[in-house]
């Protein structure tokens, strides 16, 4: 029997609506707010409470949860006034697993250690499914006590990993979104090369299955671009962003990504093409377009 | 009980060695010959008859598998006088499982169509142990009938995919190139941008673990990149190799290959400072490089 906690919940969208369901089911006490109310009240019938705003939802909590759409809505939230950090009390913990900048999660961090509070970043991928099973990928940056601490909450809501110093969760999930954008466009120049060669391109994705050139990326978005299925999943627009985001990271760092700089061109392309709301697996028609091929 | 073959196998090297052995382990007949016929000697405890000739291993053989060096070895003992082709009969099949250009196995097919004899290239990846264990991949181009034909043969040495006509097999074997040496210098890039930014590139790797940016190059090449390994495995003047055909293939179909040519660049690097027989992964240290790590 794990320990009942205290928690604040604030953004129950899409997928904060399961996470604090899958913590209130779990036997804590979850205490929740989202801007629009109504939102957040299906969690009623899971003994969750509806906070009518943030410091009611934070206020005697251990943790808070914080699961908004971006950064200037976390910082709104933890910072401002009658905000989550003026209500926590020594010693908690301020969890916050919106997808942010790596700076606002290191200047929260901050914040959060002037106020005696603990501080983490766990952005996390998986999507909706990922939430609604408990199957999310979790990216934890900050205060490694409070990690461990934290091991039985996260379990409800998937798998946890610490990377590091507060900041470095959102770096995590940069590199992941890095890694699936440049494999995505990886996958399709190869698929176009053999396509263009008079192979088979799906007969080479299962032929390819399990050896080292495999990847969830040719298993999943390389079977649709075949098929010519580019209905999103993850936006062209969104993989640009986090591509610009992780390259001006880099450039900051003074790491190099030539690879990442093609990617970006090809997102960038994809948006002023108007075809910013496509799966970023259309990166293979940039490429075929580029490369002068009618689909 | 599949059906008992006469098999010439041509080339017992590392590979060719365990893939003759396991043929006549299933049962086959077969007559192996090596250029340098003492290492083809060790076969013959498994009842391998060694030949003096290529022609003599090609005689009388309902199949002919090929594994040499390279695309104009294979030509040497395929199209040469003495060579295989002038032994081989109306209906039977030559089976070139060496690395060979898409262009060589192209005009193979059509020589081997001249003599009535069915053609299939079919290289291979992984490596001795895939040979050893008859756990390779085999990517086959050319005759459709021929390929059913051989499914039990194949079944000794791995799993097959029948991938389009003559030559595909190879194309299909370069896209597998492309894709592993993208990969490699993609996750040198987000491993260089994390542990910049000061997260642990190693727990980096294990949250990434199952999602959508995980591979075996995550996994194997990225976890090697850190530890500061850099033993082949896949050489860097391979993998340049590899990568400029595919170019090269990729412009005379029309397709640009923008990603391809940021990896070529990285393996040229790293092969005009001296560094090509270190294993593929080190696209990692030519990143660092550019970057002005110090490693």
């Amino acid at each position: 029997m794990s320990l009942q906690h205290t928690i604040g919940f604030i953004g129950t969208g899409i997928m904060g609506l399961h996470m604090a369901r899958r913590l209130a089911q779990a036997g804590h006490r979850v205490t929740a707010w989202n801007r629009t109310q109504s939102k957040a009240e299906p969690l009623e019938e899971f003994d969750v409470h509806i906070a009518a705003n943030v410091a009611d939802a934070a206020k005697g909590a251990d943790i808070v949860i914080v699961m908004v759409s971006d950064g200037p809505a976390s910082d709104d939230v933890i910072l401002g006034e009658g905000g989550i950090l003026e209500q926590m009390g020594e010693g908690t913990i301020l969890l916050v697993m919106s997808s942010i900048p790596m700076e606002t999660a290191m200047s929260q961090g901050k914040a959060s250690q002037v106020c005696g509070v603990r501080y983490l970043d766990a952005p996390v991928s998986g999507g909706e499914p990922g939430a609604r099973d408990g199957k999310m990928t979790i990216m934890a940056g900050g205060d490694t006590e409070a990690f461990k601490e934290l091991q039985p909450v996260f379990a409800v809501m998937g798998r946890s990993t610490h990377v590091g110093p507060a900041g470095t969760g959102s770096l995590a999930k940069l590199a992941n979104q890095v890694i699936v954008g440049n494999t995505i466009q990886t996958v399709a120049e190869a698929l176009l090369l053999v396509e263009s060669g008079g192979a088979d391109p799906g007969a080479v994705i299962e032929a390819l299955k399990g050896g080292f050139a495999d990847s969830p990326i040719l298993q999943n978005h390389g079977k649709r671009m075949i098929e010519g299925n580019f209905k999103p999943g993850g936006r062209c627009q969104i993989q640009l962003k986090d591509t610009l985001t992780a390259e001006e990271l880099g450039k900051s760092f003074g790491v190099v990504m030539p690879m990442t700089g093609q990617a970006r061109v090809t997102y960038q392309n994809l948006v002023e093409n108007g075809q910013g709301n496509l799966d970023h697996n259309a990166a293979y028609l940039d490429v075929a377009r580029r490369s002068g091929k009618e689909l």
